[in-house]
């Protein structure tokens, strides 16, 4: 699906609405500026299409077809193909879901195709749209614009991965229920998040240091702002993995004391039934001489003194805790 | 076994079916061109004629014999000696089945080498032969196409060890069965993958910055991308690894979680018998004056009295979840 | 709120009290020397007056707004943005509180904001300025106090975690209580702390070197020092973390051995009970001829027979160390 | 023990049998070659006479005198001492028996200090000396050589660790005895072969690259080979520790589960004794009107209950897997 | 304290006994050669005098005052500041002892300030006066001594640390006793042990690498040996840090195995008491037609009955050994 296709020049958008893709990239070569095209989830011959209009790579366009792509920048003779890892935290199922923009960008195009649901770009456009300044250094420009929205849509993924974490240390040190599952999937999420992240720091940096033509002083400052974010999320999730790790830990300690607990709990009530038991079994045998079976008041005492065996082992118990 | 054996100049096969290895090397040194050499676990005498057609060095040829190499790229004053692991998912036995592939590379010549059942190179010499621009590239392209092929191979092993990575996850955590074993033969099988891919990266980086002579940079734009694949495995294969270390973990606090339900269970269940046999053991005392001995109604109170204390005990433990 | 406003050149401060933040912008400009501005979780219009005053960029100025922001060290074109973060050992709470500070530092300014309470800068400033021969430095030396004081303030947090773990360890080896849930959130802090400290080295290493102008050999050797002080602070920080794991290890064998006690105990009152009530259970069969229970002496002898077992057994189970 | 000394001239041994080490020296010195001696846990005489004789450094001498030793390469003035770490599978003990090499380098002798049973480096020689063009090269072939033969002899150290290894496994998944105690000891023999092995390599990596002079291109690829083998094993040894390092893990959770199982039995069991007792305490009370009690067929009706709970009871525990 | 201060010229003590400070650094000034202060605990007096007579520079003179400094090497203009841990082991309380010494060296003095018991260095000044030649090279020489007597005093900590390890692993593996606190408190030591050495390799590779002024070839190859046995110490005491750890997870594993022998062991004396208690309960029934009740030789058969019972259970329970 195409969403929106615009030509920039002169640090402002050119028209109102989409144009034809064949048109921006015909307005490019004559009246210079450049193109700004946004696909999402593009069938094959739209990519094509595309493709064909501005001259992209082949490797580059079969590596965007297929969404799993690690973050990279690559450079193809002074145009770049960008992959980016998206992410969004899903309130609802409490899950993190990922998505990926991959972007074409050369000296007059920049195209941006988006697999997932994870930061759109909408607002991305609009915010530059709106900053006539920075539209004037180009499709660079625009790279920093889509890199910083994706990056600035990690931070509530974190947040909430944060807010998970602190429920589960809730819910784990009240023992009111196990969590093993929890952590364990958590965990999971931690470590695929950082597989999103943790790639994109060293294209960052090159950005950074200006290592790609087109990155103006100006621009460079953005993207080290960007980069610096990106490296912030980055030890954040390496934090919440060392933590999950200690969690999973401290979990298994406190099982054990839980076991505990239940097995002292279950051994004083064992002793309270088998102290009277064996009381009732002494008068069960069957000896001719025992005087006191003959007594009046014999069985009430026997019963009296079960029951003062059963308060007395009771009160012992929950005098140490057993109980 | 030799598999096949074919002469290449200007950019596409000279014959149809194999030749000769005398022919094939006859005709490079008088024709131009190149060959390329495929056998599969090749005799000692196979290699030793090889080696003497093409001129291979001997401590390579040594290498090549036997089949437990590490993955590496070796340059002999301009040829190359190249080893590849090979992996292959065995869906029957749920294992991954390793092998090997060894590269001689001259200016003239590609000899490979296949040990064991995984990536069979016929597919690439047919992708390559269909292709014939890159064949212009001479050895470099045949080096580029099975190196593409051997890693484009692992992406199954990876998914057939998520899946069964999936699959110990749902036992675990539906406690159906012990998944100790598993989990360890599952993480012996990711830490050989491992060190099937890893030392692959260094050769693949210095393939792709064109630290050999005969690759062009059409061609390194082609390595790149296997390069790029090749570490997407890499971070995959780390990922699991991690998992795998948690799931051990998590497994160990489930068998807890578990071993506190059982207990539970049967504390109950002992409490449950405990309770009327303790007040039979009431009346087998043997008392004179146990005035409720001799009322008729006594003895099926009695019995309710012991049904009733085995019914609330049930009812109490089932509330309390320990049933 | 505006802490301080002063204006500094030949080595002292040039009035008493603060001034108007636009009378020391406009002094320096006019006489020379540099002024500092000290500003405490300053509002957002402060911020943008000092910002215009001294020509503050606009990206590190959306930095300094909110305060959760990693050390780090950033180049504006000769101007300096530097970030620090501070701690704070609450003696009461037993725990660490987090703070930052934020550092503009120009040719003739430096602007410190801090956000939270850890590390004043009063005794800094009073320091500095008591020691006229650093002040002749300029801004480089401010900022070497500054950031000296921060690392100082590092200390008492390590003492205090120290503390903390000695106290663990003493609850953990005399089996006083679960210390589970205490280690763990000990850990959280010292993760969190040394995300703090370890950003910080490489800007304290690169201004050691000299890597940023304006600060001289005299100079160097004092950032050196707090270079030096800071990791001692982060090695110190690395041990407490592979305490704390080791701790949690130690912990979880403790609760095991723990278990096996209660077991061994739980099983001799166990066998004290069950060994009389089998004897009682003798004496209890309805058999015709059982010659002993005619005699008068058989019960007594019985109840002195059970005594005997419960005595003996109690004794063995005490010698072997199960009581 | 002086175990060899030759004179070695124009790539081959100049006489037959050992020689005397001052007329060694004085060979070299008179007729151009190099002296080879091979010395196997010297007395400090032998040394200080070879010292003597060769003009060896005292520091090195001192070093070679007692033998724990790091593996390491150093340069005295264009004379090399490196020591070797040689190590032994022992079948018998199924131990890993360490010792070491200490080679003295010069341009124009090889001394061969060994401590320690593995790697006799007889083999190495008579290699060498069958292998004309090799000992062209002079002492650097030597080198070569004995480096060859203690890399070599490595292997079957991996193989008889990965052979314990899987009798280990075996144990473990068979649950047929504690393997606790061996687990460890191999771990503790994986640490120290590591120890052994891994700081070679960059000693290794350094003749490979033709750091130390005299190594021509020929010998370079010989020790390119060597430290290629070297770095395979040492691959092999880590995952070797990572697998007993997840053997370890395994090895707790088949105790959890088999835990598990044996208190399952033991509770069926109780369950099976538990039942039919608290039958027969029933119609042990002593009430006046039960009337089953006069029944002639109560008692085998009583018997035959209780044969049928437990068998009942039997049955269910087999069931459910508990027995 | 002022331990010696003596003046050096030509290799060579020149005068018996100690002399002033002020005199000692007179003499440097005037007649060449350097001065070598040891001091033990200096008063703030001692070392400010010293400060003064050989002109040191504040910030070190600070450090040298407190005694909680890292492991370092700092150049002050041509004159170094060094810092190094010192250990030493006390037997008698199986506890390693840290102090500190820290070293001043000018082109004419050494001043040498200890802290703590480990490693005086009287032998390091007689060793070195005895030994001329090395004297030459100046205050350099007496850096090496200094240096190597600190790390050879660590060779007896690794080797108390390794007979701690194998009395803790007998301990365990003997199941003798509960050793976790000891191990735990091991890992500690060997924790700040490391602290101690590990920092000390950059200066000393520093030092071999004449990357100080003043330090000759013969010296450099001196500093690597010291360089070499820290090297050592350190993969050493890493070692004992892996295997503490691996003793703590066997420690785990044998407290399971514990457990769950003393689980069976209890399981088979309940059933040996349980099955006899059963026994006795049937013929405890009071049914009327119990014909063997009325057989004399009926209750001597029971009592035999139950006794063959526990002796079978025992002799079974021994065969597959769960007693």
């Amino acid at each position: 699906m195409i969403v929106d296709c615009a030509h920039y020049a002169d640090g402002k958008r050119q028209h109102k609405g989409p144009i034809e893709i064949g048109e921006a990239a015909g307005r490019c070569n004559g009246a210079g500026g450049f193109a700004w095209v946004g696909l999402k989830e593009p069938s094959k011959d739209e990519l094509e299409q595309v493709g064909k209009a501005f001259g992209l790579h082949d490797l580059a366009l079969e590596d965007a077809m297929n969404a799993h792509q690690r973050p990279k920048l690559e450079d193809y003779d002074g145009s770049l193909f960008i992959v980016l890892r998206t992410a969004r935290y899903d309130d609802a199922k409490e899950e993190v879901e990922f998505g990926e923009i991959h972007l074409f960008v050369g000296s007059d195009y920049v195209i941006a195709v988006r697999h997932g649901e994870a930061s759109e770009l909408g607002p991305a456009r609009k915010r530059l749209e709106e900053h006539e300044g920075l539209l004037d250094a180009g499709p660079a420009a625009v790279v920093w614009a889509i890199v910083d929205k994706v990056v600035d849509d990690y931070a509530p993924v974190v947040a909430g991965i944060d807010n998970d974490l602190e429920e589960v240390e809730d819910e784990i040190f009240r023992q009111s229920s196990d969590s093993t599952q929890r952590i364990y999937f958590l965990k999971r999420e931690v470590i695929e998040f950082h597989r999103a992240v943790s790639p994109l720091l060293a294209p960052l940096e090159s950005l950074q240091h200006g290592a790609q033509p087109g990155v103006g002083d100006e621009l460079r400052r953005y993207f080290r702002d960007v980069h610096d974010h990106a490296r912030r999320i980055d030890e954040q999730v390496s934090s919440q993995r060392e933590l999950l790790t200690s969690i999973l830990e401290a979990n298994l300690a406190l099982l054990g004391v839980q076991q505990n607990e239940v097995i002292r709990g279950i051994s004083a009530w064992a002793a309270i039934i088998a102290v009277p038991t064996f009381i009732a079994s002494i008068w069960g045998m069957n000896f001719e001489y025992m005087p006191e079976l003959d007594e009046r008041w014999a069985y009430p005492v026997a019963l009296v003194l079960m029951l003062v065996a059963v308060v007395s082992l009771y009160r012992f118990f929950k005098r140490i805790d057993w109980l």
